[in-house]
């Protein structure tokens, strides 16, 4: 059966870490291992990650994570695949990530795309995120996508996948 | 007891309707009667529509509907309010319409925005919106905002408004 599936951008599409460490590195002239932030919050992890956020370019240059433009383009031919991006607390990044998913995911259509400030709005039947403040509120079936600050907690009834082959298999 | 109230911009918060009208002007050099454009959806009242809201400043400089910026003022300190805008087929209206919310309705929060394509992934318990694609999709209660566009046909099961005041009168 079609089912509607809500996927995340930050975290889940687009390597956010991979960008918090190049502008820590360029801030702050060093890096952190990732050892050293697993378990917290990127606001914990990054000092200055607001500020990285509001930057140009942030959103717009991320890298892809593995895998996903296989998965989603399948995933977009066999179910409602919507992209759900929490992005109005940085206006100026609405137009980036829209740029960067017509870059990379040039099948996901302007009808397939939702900027918010929070899920809570949102309806779907499965949800793919990694924050736990958007797949707690989600009324459907709910994956948390393994990133550095979710590693250390408990999954609080959702089901964890690590990487996009997970989500093949669960979903395909 | 509090509500989820999802709030449409163009047509309902915004002028929508003059805008088209000062462009038409503009650039047609003439202005249909509002009597002749009744009834008739926006794409087949105005041929050149779509290249009038591409235009830049097309939704940065509408003028507010009279009384909305008063009875949602008063809506948002009792209910919880949602602003949802169809804007990712014209991405650059998504920065004209945060800047024209910032200006307009500076109580309404980042947090409370959301652009998307379609509306049929939003939940709430009630919409207030001037196109029928948009509330015959949503599970609550439905308020239809009169428009040229809508006003001959029937409401088919949606509460027709005719202004801020009637909306005032249903819901606070």
């Amino acid at each position: 059966m079609k089912k509607r599936i809500i996927v995340d951008i930050d975290g889940v599409l687009a390597d956010i870490y991979g960008q918090f460490r190049k502008f820590e590195s360029q801030d702050l002239g060093t890096t952190q291992e990732l050892s050293e932030i697993t378990g917290k919050l990127e606001e914990e992890a990054f000092i200055n990650g607001e500020n990285y956020m509001a930057t140009e370019g942030f959103f717009r240059n991320a890298s892809v994570i593995e895998g996903s433009i296989e998965v989603l383009k399948e995933l977009n031919q066999v179910h409602d695949v919507f992209i759900v991006s929490a992005a109005t607390k940085f206006p100026k990044s609405m137009a980036e990530k829209h740029e960067w998913l017509a870059e990379h995911f040039p099948f996901i259509t302007w009808q397939q795309i939702v900027f918010c400030g929070t899920k809570e709005v949102i309806k779907g039947d499965i949800m793919i995120d990694d924050h736990f403040k958007n797949l707690d509120k989600f009324d459907g079936q709910t994956l948390l996508f393994s990133q550095p600050h979710n590693l250390k907690r408990t999954e609080n009834g959702h089901t964890r996948v690590g990487n996009w082959k997970e989500i093949s298999q669960l979903l395909l």
